[in-house]
C-alpha cells in the first residue's frame, strides 16, 4: 500500500502516517519526491484497510498494490483449475465445451427438441432456463420446478448435462438437485448472500459478469464461492454496458486473458448477451474461441420466431451447427479441440 | 411499437409482420419511407413483447413507444406520492428530510453517539448498516442482529426513526421487525427475489439506483414493489459506473428531475457514494436539493479516522452541521424547506 | 513513481529495475510486501515517463504518484485565476456570469433579438455558433464570417461580450477578431494542433470538456494552453457519454468541485448540452451554482421551434429570466452573486 | 421518423405536428396507442431535422429511423470497396494485411530496423508516427518532417508501404506526399475540418474511432471523407473508453461484423491501443481477425524497453513473427489469406 500526502504536507502529517501504519504492525517507508511525498507500508498481507489513513490530515490518495482477492488468484495456484460438470465436459483443460440451448425452457416437446438439436449441432451441454430474472415484474417468469423436471428429461433423452439458473435460496436448493451446473447471473454477481449460500452445495458453478462489474469486481465474486470451499467455478463473460446502443451489451473479449493471466479458475464467453445481435454471435463466438475462451454459452431455439424470451438473440438450430463448425476450425488453429458430446464420440468410431 | 424493415424488404415481407401483429390482436399500420419502411402497432397497452417480430425476415429493429413500467409512472398517478417512515418525517412533498449516520454500526456508544451528533446537526432520520455487502468476502461484513438492537437503542435515546439495509430474506424479516424504512442496495437493485420479498413486507422501503441501472431500469425495479401492493417507495441516486477514477462513482443530479418527471415517487439523493470523496459531500449535497431531491443520505461518523469501512467519505459531526445548514439556504431558494428532526424544531419553541 | 513486480518475480529482476531507475537519475527505493515487492521511485519531478520501466522482466504495473500537468494545478498557484472577458464579465471570482444564446447565428433578426433577450433576461454574455461542428457533412455548418459580423452588429446593440467558437486555423483568426472570448469545443478538446495555435492568440478561452474525457485529460488539455503563454482560460462541464439514453449527455457536476481542489482555472457548466432536454435546463443549472460553478453557458432562442440547430435543448426567452432569477436566489445562498449585465444593473440604480 | 406525444396529449397538439410535417413536404400518418398517440413521418430521405418538432407543446420524443449517414452505407454501395495502398496491399478483399511498426519513428537506424523486421516476420505495411498526439505538451511529439522522410527511406528499403498520422493542415499536406496511407488519429475522429481536408488530398485514407464514438459516430466522420469524394477510407477500431481500468481501452471487437454490415468499407483492429498490453495483442490480434478484420494495425519495435513513447504495448519482433504465424492459421480457418509482403512472395516462387 502506498499513502500519497498531498502537495503541501507538513513533516507532522506524515508522521502521524507512519505512526498509524506502525500501530497497525506494519512497516512505514516515507518517500520524499519533488511534488509531494509518499508513504509505503511494506508487509501487506492483502487485508490492510486504507480507509482510515485516506481520512488522516495531509493524505491525499491511498492506492493499493496487494490485490484484494486470494484463493481465485494465479498466485494463490499456479496450474489451471479443471471443473468437470459431467464425464468429458471439462472446463479449462484444452478441449473446449460449448453449452447450447433456448433462453427458457417453455414445455416439454420444446426443450427436448433444443436439446437433441443441441447435441447434433455437436454442442455438449444444455442450457435453458427455469427461473428468469426479468426486468418487468409481468413478463413471464419461467416455469420454475416443472421446468427443472423438463430439464431433466432432456438430460436423460440425450445425454447432455444441465446449466440453468438460481434466483433465490429456495430456487437454489431446486437447482441444486437437478442441475449439474448452478448459473449465477449477471444481475445477481454481487448477491452476497446468494454467492455464500450456492458457495455450500458443493454442485459446479458458472458465474456471469455483472453489467457494471470490472474483472477485480469478478474475481472478488469468485473468491466468496471459494472461501465457501467450492473450487469448481467456471467464469462466464457476457458483456458489460457502454455508450453505444448499437448491441444490447459490450462483450468484452479482452477478459478472457485478463481472467486467465490473474486467475487459475477456467472462462467461458457468452456472444448471444454480450451481443444480443443474432447475427453476431457465430463471428463473436469465433473470436472468443480464437481470444483463448475455455467454453461458450449460446443461446439456441428451435423457433426463434415464438420464443417466450430472446428471440431475437437465439441462432437457429442450423446456425448453431455452423458455429460448432467453425469454433472446430478456429480451436485447431490454436491447438485445442471442441469438446465432442458424450455417446456420439468420434464419427470415426462407427 | 414501431417495426422498422430492412432496406430491401420485400412486399411477403411486410406483409409477414402485419399478419403476425393481427394474429397478437393488435392493429398494423405500415409506413413506407424513402430508404424504408416501417411498421406501427396500434392499441399497444405496454404488454407487447417484440422480440417475436424481431426475429422476422426483413425486420431491421423493433422501437418500443410505450413505456414498460406501470405502477410507478405519472401516468398511472398524477400527484407525488408521500412515504412518511415516521411522524413527520415525510418524503415527496415540501419537506426534504436528511438521513445520516455511519455507514456500519461498530459497537454501542459509537451508534448512540452518532444519533446524537446526527439529530444535533439537523438531520431527522439515522442510517446505519447491521448488514453489510462487501466486496470481500474477509471484509467486516456487519454486525448483523445485534447491530439492529443497538439502531433501536440509537432511536429511544434521540427519537430518529432508522433507515438500513437488508440482503437477503433471513436478513429482510429481521430488519422489517426493527426499521422504519428498509434499504435495497445498488447491488442487489436487480435481485428480484429481493424485491418481490420486501414489498410484501409492508414497510417503507429505499431503493438505490444499480451501477449500472439505467432510470428506466431503477423504475421496473421499483415496478416489483409496487406490483406487490407496497407503494411506499423512495428512489435513491447513488452514482453510476464511468470511465473517469477521478470520484468513486458518477454522481448523476439529473436522475432527480428525470425521475420527478416519470414518476410520482419521491427520489433522494446519496452524495458520500455518489463521490466517494469526503469533500466533495458537501457542494454535492447542496447542488442535489437544488436539483430539486426530496431528501439527501449522507454518511456522517464520531470519528472517521477510525471507522471501520468508507471512513475517507465519511463527515465529521461538523461537517455534517454545516451540510444541513447551507441545505436549508439552498431549500429556501427554491421554496423548501429542510425537515426538522421530531422534538428540536419550531414545536419545542411553541 | 511506484514500479509493482509480478508475484514471482526474482531479485535480479528487481534489480534491474533499481538500475535502470538510478540510470534516469532518480533514486530507488525498494519495498519488499508479504505478496509482492514494490520500488518506489524517488525525487520525481513530474517528467519520468515510466513506459520504459514497464516493459522490464517482472514488472506489473507502474503508478504515478506525481501528477501530469503543472501550470494548470493548485501547487503552481494557489489563487483563484480570474479570466475577464469584458469589463465587469470576469470568471473565477465571487460573481457568476451567465453566458446565453442561440446554437447557431442565424440571421440578423434572430441574433439581435436573441441578444436584447440575454440581456433583459439579466445574462452578461452572449454566445452563438458562426461555425459549428455537425456530426453530418449535410447538416448546417454555420454562417462562417457572416455569422461573425453578425455577432459583433449584436454586441454593439446591447453591449454583450462575445463567445464563439473556433474549429480551424484560418476560423480561429477570423473568431480571434471578433469574439471576446474563443470557444474550443467538446470534439476539439484533444485536438492539439488547435489548442497550441488558440493558446497564441492572446483572447480569453472556454475550454470544453470533451466527451470521453477524464478531468486529468482536461486539465492536460488548458495545460497545452498555458504552455503557449496563455493563463485566460476557463473551462466547460457539458456533459460526458454514459450507457443511459435518457439525457443527451452525462452532466457530471462533480467535475466543478475536482477542478476547483486540483487547478486555479475557473470552471463553468453548460446544462443545455449537459442534459440535452429544455425542461432539465433551469434545475440542473441550479444545482450547477450551488455545486460551485464560476458560470452558466446556457443555449436560448428567440424561438426554439424554428431553429436551425439545437431546437429542443433551447429555452424560451422566458424560461432564461427564470433561470437567472433561480440562479440568483441559489447564489445568494451561499454567498456569491450572479453578474449584472453592464449599463443594466445597479449603475442605473445609482 | 417517428414522432411519439405525451401522454396527455391534446388534439390539437397532434394537429400541429401533422401540420409541422405537411409543412416541411412530408406526409403525417397519426398511430393512436393505449398508452399514447404517435405521428409517424412518411418519406424521410434521411435529411429531417427533427429538432423543431422535438420542441413542440405535447411531443414527449422524436425516434429516427433513417439513417443519418448515406456514401458509407450497404445501401448506397452492396459490394466491398476495396481499398488499395500499394500494389497487393489491399483492404476489404479476401486477403488480410498486417501494418505494423513502432509508435514513434526515433532515428534512421531504429526505422529502418523495425521496417526489415515487420518485412521479415510476414507484416505488409509500416506504421509509425512522425506527428505525435501526445496528452502532454511536455511529451516527445515525434520529429515531424525528418520522421517523414526518415519513413520513406525505410519504404525504399524495404519495399513496405507507409502508414502514419496528421494532426493538422500543414501536416497533413507532409504526408500526403511521402505516405501510401493517411492516418486520422481517436482525437481527431470528430475534427470535421481535418476530415475535409484530408478528404480532398486523393490519398487513402485510415480513420480510427474515437474514445468515446459510437459506430454511428464512426460512420458519420466516414461520411465526411466521402462527401468530399475520397471512398479509400479503411476504419479502425482501437478501443474506446469503459468502466474498467484492467485495460487502456476497451477493445470492442463487435464493431468488425457491425461495421461490415452497415457499410461496403473495410474495417481494421488495433489490438495495441486496443488493449494497451503488450501480453495481450496475440490473442485479441486472433480474436479480430476471427471476428472478420480485414486488417490489423499493431505496434512492434525493435527494443521496446527503449522506445520513447508507448513501449509497454509494442512487441518485441519474434512476438510479430509468432502473431503472423498465429493470424495466418486463423485466417486459414475462415477462408481468408493473410496478406504475403511484396517481394517475399510464396516461398514456393523460391
Amino acid at each position: 500500500m502506498l499513502v500519497v500526502m498531498q502537495h503541501d504536507e507538513t513533516e507532522a502529517q506524515v508522521a502521524r502516517v507512519v505512526e498509524i501504519i506502525k500501530e497497525m504492525g506494519y512497516e512505514a517507508r516515507p518517500m520524499p519526491g519533488a511534488q509531494r511525498t509518499s508513504v509505503g507500508l511494506v508487509g501487506n498481507d492483502g487485508r490492510v484497510d486504507g480507509s482510515q489513513i485516506e481520512s488522516l490530515d495531509g493524505v491525499a490518495e491511498v492506492i493499493y498494490v496487494s490485490r484484494p482477492y486470494k484463493q481465485v488468484s494465479r498466485e494463490w495456484r499456479q496450474e489451471n483449475t479443471l471443473v468437470t460438470i459431467a464425464p468429458g465436459v471439462v472446463f479449462g483443460g484444452v478441449e473446449i465445451p460449448i453449452i447450447a440451448g433456448p433462453c427458457s425452457v417453455e414445455n416439454e416437446h420444446q426443450i427436448v427438441l433444443a436439446a437433441q438439436q443441441v447435441r447434433d449441432a455437436g454442442a455438449s451441454a444444455l442450457r435453458g432456463g427455469a427461473f428468469k430474472p426479468r426486468s418487468s415484474p409481468y413478463s413471464f417468469q419461467g416455469l420454475g420446478k416443472k421446468g427443472l423436471e423438463l430439464l431433466a428429461l432432456a438430460r436423460r433423452e440425450t445425454g447432455l448435462p444441465i446449466v440453468t439458473e438460481a434466483l433465490d435460496e429456495e430456487g437454489a436448493h431446486l437447482v441444486a438437485d437437478v442441475a449439474d451446473c448452478i448459473q449465477i447471473g449477471a444481475r445477481n454477481m454481487q448477491n452476497y448472500a446468494l454467492l455464500r449460500l450456492i458457495g455450500r452445495l458443493g454442485k459446479p458453478v458458472l458465474l456471469k459478469r455483472g453489467m457494471a462489474a470490472t474483472i477485480v469486481d469478478l474475481l472478488m465474486s469468485a473468491e466468496y464461492l471459494l472461501a465457501e470451499g467450492n473450487t469448481q467455478v467456471i467464469l462466464c463473460e457476457r458483456g458489460i454496458r457502454s455508450f453505444d446502443p448499437s448491441t444490447r451489451n459490450l462483450f468484452d473479449l479482452t477478459a478472457i486473458p485478463l481472467v486467465q493471466k490473474l486467475s487459475h479458475l477456467p472462462i467461458v464467453a457468452d456472444p448471444s448477451h454480450g451481443t444480443g445481435l443474432r447475427d453476431k454471435v457465430i463471428p463473436m463466438g469465433r473470436a472468443a474461441i480464437a481470444a483463448g475462451a475455455d467454453g461458450l454459452l449460446v443461446e439456441m431455439h428451435p423457433n426463434p420466431e415464438r420464443a417466450l424470451s430472446d428471440g431475437g438473440q437465439s441462432l437457429y438450430p442450423e446456425q448453431l451447427t455452423r458455429l460448432v463448425r467453425e469454433a472446430r476450425a478456429i480451436a485447431d488453429a490454436i491447438g485445442r479441440t471442441i469438446t465432442v458430446p458424450s455417446g456420439t464420440g468420434s464419427a470415426a468410431e462407427g
